[in-house]
């Protein structure tokens, strides 16, 4: 169960609305590196997490942080569109910078938010539940999450740099803080369970006796005129896994040419595909 | 901000795992009328509010107290899977009670999730973001809570109705309790901010003086063939805001046959659309 | 049936073109608050309507008129794309006014509709038919669609605003006025079928008696730090239902520590969490 | 402007109401080959459409049609519902065509939509506003046109063979008949604007002098090991547009290997990736 | 099985970087009338091909080649996107070519993409795997790959049109080339398969006997006030099919009033509807 | 460029076709773990890849080989459907098996694409290209890259473990095989850019000094009740990154009650929320 304080986890202030910049902020709020995804995907994960109890616990923990997060931020869109124009001139060039504001703003934040925050990313696409991933494998979830961070501070990073906004650099400086600590947090339970020799292959629970070996720590190499073994780390040597060498191939068809039955007549194919079909 | 305890808000019991259940109860998560919806819609109506501070206040509690909704029905589907088969058998004949429930259950719940929920609907169809609305008109969110809180009880009573499980009955009674206050509540805001007479025409800060009097309070009939006031509710008499009449209207096309110029050349219609363009 | 006579049901004029404001409307075309919503979903609610005729049959009367919104809505933003510039210059110091037009237009209405409406909303992302409710219970629909004129009209007052242009303002007003008109009928209907205490808790149809008395008219406060009956509206006094009286109770999970299974072996979780899973 | 009558276009009989069928019709809405697709496909085409009038009066007519075919399918899917279970038993071996009716129909046709029809596809996937193609080119809207009656009557005609209901059946003889008829109607107005070498290549507006010889006629051979000219109707002779004659050519990289600059410093990228940018 | 030379098909330079137009090459990429749409509906043409297997082959041949457009407009995004501002400035006053700049970019080319192109249209709505059309049905498939590139080319000259940086409109020549011989190679498939009287109506495989004489050839005015046979070319004279004759007629509901069941208690409709069923 | 030879990378056999299995193959064609995923995330990697080019080689490598992937499970799904039922039997009772067989399948397998594969997942969801990552960020990269490998690989065996069909459990053994490979070596690459130290916190360019101390490594309880630090792996001790020591706080609002100015009057909020603004 959750509970709420109405309070804000780390300061938001806007010295300078900047509706321009509340758009972007959106990006970190419904878009596939934001809050929402990292929330909901670690939520998820603890709901349906299978095993040891302490990791379902941490990722409680660590998905109601991010709801706080996503709070910060829709007050931080909110407080960027205070002074927003909510009039397009027809007149533009007695209004350019009007019109520069509104080009570079989402309508929607007038048109359908009444100047806040939505569920959407910097263009305005919607906050999609595919990007929440638990996969019910933690390794797998693990590396899931990293990622996430690794993109959402990067792109936090990213707002950092587009805005020169003393408040709104200083809430970034917090979020970008935050997903240092929650990178190390998900590579620590990796290194727990096994770290790098240990957890890979993901899943380590499928026997490698059912790999195939001439295929399973071979670089495969798709140019069309084959080269030789260009001696990068992953084309020789002990793999990260420990589990076998890498080596080279050029790339070779060994499955033939599929051949498909011809059509079935209810499928009502033309009657041409159904006449010729044994060309 | 937000805390948790990792309890669940009511009891969450599993006596027949289902996995046909499974799937429906995926559409009291991830889908249109489900608690991902009305607990991001609260919330960010909250984090948007502007007004009285003690609407905001109202829409945090609630808001929180729907993510242990989605907790509780995560829970539920997970244990809902627990038993599910995890293989299809080509030979249908020897084993149609598998290939019933295997054709039954949603297969992601196996092959993307490892026997839990997902953020998905009841046929694998991801939440969507442009269902969260807060639209900075309180009567108009209003509504559109009362509305999911209503879809939302329809829902559940559904639900209740499919299942013959003791422990989901139990946890779907609770549901439908809560989207019964739920609905109330909201109807209560909707009753201090003026009630009926009061919060219509939503938005009510738009003076009605903008409006066309031959249209605020007219019933158009857009039957090919025209009939006489069927002096129905809509049609007749004082409308619910009290504002005007009801009058009923054989519909009519007084905007006239639109009239495009014809296309730039830059915009490469064929050139057969340009020279008729007179025609 | 339908039948059409290719004339527009009001007026649309179009004095000053402003490829900006086409972009806007599209959001009462295509967005989640547009025409293409109300209308497909009044007609899918005429199309499933079990029960007394008469709201099958008005169902289809304003379903019917939205089709005509559309047509006038895309009739305007055609007429305010002509003119729009169709060459982005490389030089924006030289050009900054067209650079501001061009980044304020959509540049699909340019790149894939040649100047004109398409089906999408004020950010270029597709009508989305889960928008179109229709539940197949009578109250809950109406309120879809009272919540459906409350935001649309919103939208409409807020383009109304953004609008310098005295014939769009015209067709603003007309629709506008067309909203009070529908959200004052759908108010009817709920009034015919019982008004506030008739129709709630929807469904009506789900005996209350299912319902458990400690939770379907409490107000569940989620702070972490309790507080007192706040004596509002939604905490005391009878319930705008009339079926029971609010009460106030701070949240406390009474469904305490879910427990899953551990992972069964063929959905290939990490062997550490199965091996662990006693933990 | 648009009317109703509230009657069907062509008989809609169910004679065994049949869940599943019900599910595979939704293809027919809400799928990307259905009718919700054409109804708007033809109206937006009307609405924007620039050069000789007839044509926007004829896509008004037929998408005006489309309107009633939408309505005549959501009625069949309504009425193969009627019967349908409505109940999920745990214990599938003690009633396996309960459960084998259960899994082949969509859950959220009881759920979500109370015996009725909604606006998605045969998998519960939303209709989606992108499928609407209104390009502003006449001749390339008609290809869209054929194209999409050419997958709707071989879907159709898929749905024909599905079902052994005669209500049903002769539904979907009624809506193939009238696929051929928009075949022929696209194609009508194709010839009339040209033709095959009138119209193409589409759009017929951009002088050919912009193209580059060497490739505008060229058959491509991506294979790689490459062949001579097979001497297809494709690799030599006349094209069909008559402007020119196929050639054969083996794939060559002429365009070089790209090379982008570096990453810009407040981009983020790692610090390795600018270090080594020059290697 | 596929291979690459990281060599571009064609020239792709750019002299002026122009983040605007890196905005609108998206369409070209990610859009519905873009390559990746192409590339994919090819492959899985190619992929699904059941008859003569020349079709897979050439299918699979053009298939690949337009995998080598998607890289050569993404790589002309990422140079047209070198030197973009990555500020956005609060005073715009002061910066108003700045402004306009960032107006009208897509701000994820920078968070989400470090000044790379992206799976996304030129609104940044993500590619969707729908556009990807497989039938099955040769001829149906043909037509889809003519309104492909038809659509396609459309859009490549209006690219052309809007940009004056010399290495695109080279680029854009090279594609809008490669445009007019795709057009021209799936019209000789359509020929070789039959041509119009052939192939027409598609699928050719189901016996037009099951048609309805007085519906397939007819033309159906929806024109609520009938009138005349405008005697156009698709309401008399032979079908381009040849397979019938055109007629013309007004539109009639002959399928009578359609009447649903009343709801089912369990599907919990209100008890107004079920109560007043027989009204 | 990119070549083909219309051959497959590995042997594609189908024992007993299974119409279900097809279903679930889909997964591993269109889904978000899927192979049109992984092709196109490393092509776009590749095709905006900044700094050494033996990294936008190797991704093309990869990228390339992912195709052949695709191809050889779109054609495991075609061979699946060969022997599909292609009619819905309405009397359940006598035809269970048929019932089942069609209840688990996609019936767009039948009714959109003639029995051959989509662009789809396994609930018939579409491929998203927000799925697609490319960051610029290449450590982000490469673990979302290690991430899109590993939940291939749970989905893999997964898919492994629920036929008992030997060509597929020898087409999957492979598939399996290759996602070991690509683990390994996407974390050749970020051992080689630097290994966990080296490359933690990503992005690594943004120096640490502009976070926040008692932020970047501290883990957030957000207990309700606080606890002590419970001495975990990511509570105390070094970080995995050794840029800092794990420290443990409860949860606290450090920023305070947001405050949001009243509305606009130009957004049309209600009059109560404007004249209770200083409430």
């Amino acid at each position: 169960m959750f509970y709420h304080d109405g309070k804000l986890q780390y300061h938001v202030r806007v010295d300078k609305p900047n509706p321009h910049f509340a758009k972007m902020l959106q990006q970190a709020i419904g878009g596939i590196e934001g809050e929402m995804r990292v929330c909901l995907q670690y939520l998820f994960q603890a709901w349906g997490a299978r095993g040891p109890k302490k990791y379902r616990d941490m990722l409680l923990e660590t998905g109601t942080e991010e709801l706080a997060h996503i709070e910060m931020l829709a007050t931080a869109v909110a407080l960027n569109l205070e002074g927003a124009p909510t009039e397009t001139k027809s007149n533009f060039t007695a209004h350019p910078v009007v019109g520069a504001i509104l080009g570079g703003m989402d309508p929607r934040h007038v048109l359908s938010a009444g100047l806040a925050a939505m569920a959407t990313d910097a263009n305005g696409v919607p906050f999609n539940g595919s990007w929440v991933v638990a996969s019910g494998n933690l390794a797998a979830d693990m590396y899931a999450n990293v990622m996430a961070e690794s993109t959402g501070r990067v792109l936090a990073t990213r707002l950092y740099e587009m805005t020169d906004d003393p408040g709104m650099k200083d809430m970034l400086a917090f979020l970008i803080s935050r997903d240092t600590m929650h990178q190390n947090q998900w590579l620590a339970v990796l290194e727990e369970i096994g770290g790098l020799t240990g957890v890979h292959p993901i899943p380590n629970s499928m026997p490698q006796s059912v790999e195939l070996p001439e295929f399973n720590y071979t670089f495969v190499s798709t140019r069309r005129d084959p080269v030789e073994n260009p001696e990068e780390r992953w084309t020789t040597g002990q793999a990260p896994d420990e589990k076998g060498a890498f080596s080279f191939q050029p790339a070779m068809p060994i499955g033939g040419e599929p051949m498909l039955a011809p059509p079935k007549p209810e499928g009502h194919a033309q009657n041409e595909q159904m006449m010729e079909a044994a060309t």
